[in-house]
């Protein structure tokens, strides 16, 4: 691995399990074994390794969910194996993670997330569509309107506005969030998939 | 009726028939038959008139909300009943009315929407929670969860951000977000219920 691609990984580990405030390039440094300068060679400062540590996750992440798309017999199986590794992700994250990005990162926040919608939206009305096909979704969706909602409620959970930290579980707002959505556009015949691979 | 509430009732005609931009006090005084100094006598500017408007068109819907719930055999019954109704109140409003307050009154925009939230949120968990009582709602979902997500994704039909006036329709976000929500939170025999009152 390049030296790098070395830093972002550490750092964005670092990051997820502490949150990012705490966390000084010393720290990044000493924990990688690697002098600060060679930190500083490869990146201007902690605000653009954090933007690269991001970017990172975001391709680690979409490339998991392609991999669990191949390997479902149907749309319903790989949505619940998404929703379960999604969940697990959740759980692994440090919520001061959240609240930092949102505190002290809020343009790269709004970029990040501007830039993962268009993705996250045009991969769900392919999947959707493909949900369709197999008669597991009604056809009666409008499968852009119910992608962007679902996109848009995902970006909810962050949110301190709506869900304050203090007073919400984000892994509880996740799950209410997709197992609804499943449910919401299922035909019959999805339903009972859904019962079959939550049993 | 009083002046002032007919002052209100007519000129929330108005707004919700052409506009707000478009409607000036003078047309309004000329509606009902009065003079422009009479609804000065009543309300500082439009800007109050407006707020006084917006106020009475959400006590009216909530009125007639409490009145189908009054009048319905479950909360299914119920919650198709508002969304038919709210559909239809939907199809009577110019879109000029959502684009103007938006752009030109933001900060009551804010206001009120905030303020009816607090209200919607409470009525829903009331709902959902009788829901569960009848066996319709699934016990499984966080009632307090799931209201907040649908007020939220009610509050996206006006966003322009998300859905651009021009590529989508203020009726089928609507119709995509109620029917697939309770579709999600319904048990077994609440999509029964949706069957035979939808059939």
């Amino acid at each position: 691995m390049e030296i790098r691609d070395k830093i972002i990984l550490g750092s964005s580990k670092m990051f997820i399990k502490f949150g990012i405030r705490s966390i000084t390039m010393d720290m990044i440094a000493e924990q990688l074994g690697i002098s600060k300068r060679t930190i500083y060679e490869n990146f201007t400062d902690k605000n653009e390794l954090l933007k690269y540590s991001l970017e990172a996750g975001m391709v680690e992440q979409k490339a998991v969910v392609e991999e669990i798309f191949k390997n479902s017999e149907n749309v319903i199986d790989a949505m619940l194996k998404t929703i379960k590794h999604n969940a697990n992700t959740l759980k692994s994250i440090n919520p001061l993670f959240f609240f930092d990005i949102q505190k002290y990162y809020p343009e790269l926040y709004k970029l990040l997330i501007k830039k993962n919608d268009r993705q996250k939206i045009s991969r769900l009305i392919e999947m959707l569509n493909k949900g369709i096909q197999e008669k597991i979704i009604r056809n009666e969706i409008n499968v852009e309107i119910v992608a962007i909602l679902i996109a848009e409620q995902f970006k909810m959970i962050g949110n301190q506005e709506i869900f304050p930290e203090d007073k919400f579980s984000k892994i509880e707002i996740f799950e209410n969030i997709s197992i609804n959505f499943i449910r919401g556009i299922a035909t019959e015949k999805g339903l009972s998939l859904i019962e079959k691979y939550n049993s």
